[in-house]
């Protein structure tokens, strides 16, 4: 189990992101800086954006001719129809919509808002208006940024991408992570009994999603000077896995 | 803004809780065997469980005659029909089920598996079977251990009552508020602009739900002992609301 204390750690004067910039680099850089000596079972959260802008997933709108169908959406929900046809090329199923809302399955499996495609803290270099899109493939990205940081320190690190999401029933966002390496992104449960010797109910804990939460709570919204928060003292028997492990699959969801 | 370290510690050695225990003298305690002075804003959560048993929400299982209604829906789910009596008793409806599966609006306005009564980790000290509900009003229970919290170390603390829900879309349980005192439940972002100007897209954030969440890290499931979290490091500028602030207004909510 996880020891008795976490500590939670804004790397400081991260700089601003460019398409290309090395982001590992960054990350051993903010480590340092903070005097933090990595160790294994350390988990690094970075937030989506960096990763996205590292990555240059930013698409330009002016180059977006929208659909019938996306201008006809656009219209519904009341939102740029370039964003809509974005947000449609990126999705694979319209989940819910209604005035101000676009719920969509993205194609990595995320049910979530204009397919997390974002048009705030955002650039706009020659006051062009752009979109920056989620990473390709996050957890693939949490893998190569794990394989950089374990290499530099000489660790076993856990790498997670987190993201804000909305939720049915409830009010307001909450960290979710959308990539992870080297940790349990869903513990399973089942078989260990509670302290009275029945059988858990709950079988299955989000860790990363819980992880994802925590560093949410230093990151911020209005502010992307701290995109990346170290974490000390989690522990876990559980194998490793990524964070696709917690899309539940739509043929068992009761909810779509 | 929160300062750029979050640290989150388990109250050490709280013991087994019964009903009528004091527990804000039992946290009082906890404090101060962990040498912890808490400080204005420190944030003090506390697993549902053991405010459950406090306030002596047990039902014997062998007092309820199930209704017609429960029998048919226990054998559609697989459950007991007693303790779908009992859930069905806590809601004020059903929102979905199938086998294995029962999720209800609770009379608080959760929308939750099994009203939240839980039969795992649950004493039976003669044998007999019972369940444990929601305590009457976290808001309420939440107030009082902060007034009893604050007088005892002189300091303005947030406090928090968490539980573990199930989510559409995901797998896997996260830590989430069900009362809140003290500290903003929801951060209403509306109107403050991002790095560039740009109003902010994300307007609400569930902080009560974020903390909720990194302080089920350290509680874990299966271990029954580390019921209660300190949490320093968090600042806010919003005025403190309760966690009913969190619960979407059925006729706004797209997913019932």
């Amino acid at each position: 189990m996880t020891g008795a204390k976490l500590q939670l750690t804004a790397l400081p004067d991260i700089p601003m992101i460019e398409p290309g910039d090395d982001l590992a680099g960054v990350l051993i850089d903010g480590l340092r800086r903070a005097d933090i000596v990595p160790r294994d079972r350390d988990v690094l959260v970075i937030a989506q954006k960096v990763v996205s802008k590292a990555e240059g997933r930013y698409v330009p709108l002016a180059g977006i001719v929208p659909s019938t169908r996306a201008q006809q959406l656009a219209a519904e929900v009341g939102k740029d129809a370039r964003m809509v046809e974005l947000i449609l090329s990126e999705s694979t199923e319209v989940v819910r919509y209604r005035p101000g809302v676009l719920v969509v399955e993205h194609r990595l499996g995320f049910v979530m808002a204009n397919a997390g495609i974002d048009q705030s803290n955002i650039t706009h270099p020659d006051g062009q208006e752009r979109a920056l899109l989620l990473p390709r493939n996050p957890d693939a990205s949490c893998a190569q940024l794990k394989a950089r940081l374990d290499d530099a320190f000489g660790v076993d690190l856990g790498v997670v991408i987190n993201d804000s999401f909305g939720r049915p029933w409830r009010n307001g966002v909450v960290g979710v992570a959308l990539g992870a390496a080297g940790l349990p992104s869903l513990v399973n449960l089942i078989g260990q009994p509670d302290l009275y010797g029945r059988d858990m109910r709950v079988t299955e804990i989000a860790l990363a999603d819980e992880i994802a939460a925590a560093a949410s709570l230093l990151m911020g919204q209005t502010d992307a000077g701290r995109p990346a928060i170290h974490l000390r003292g989690l522990a876990w028997q559980a194998p490793a896995c990524s964070a696709s492990a917690l899309l539940r699959p739509r043929q068992i969801d009761m909810f779509r």
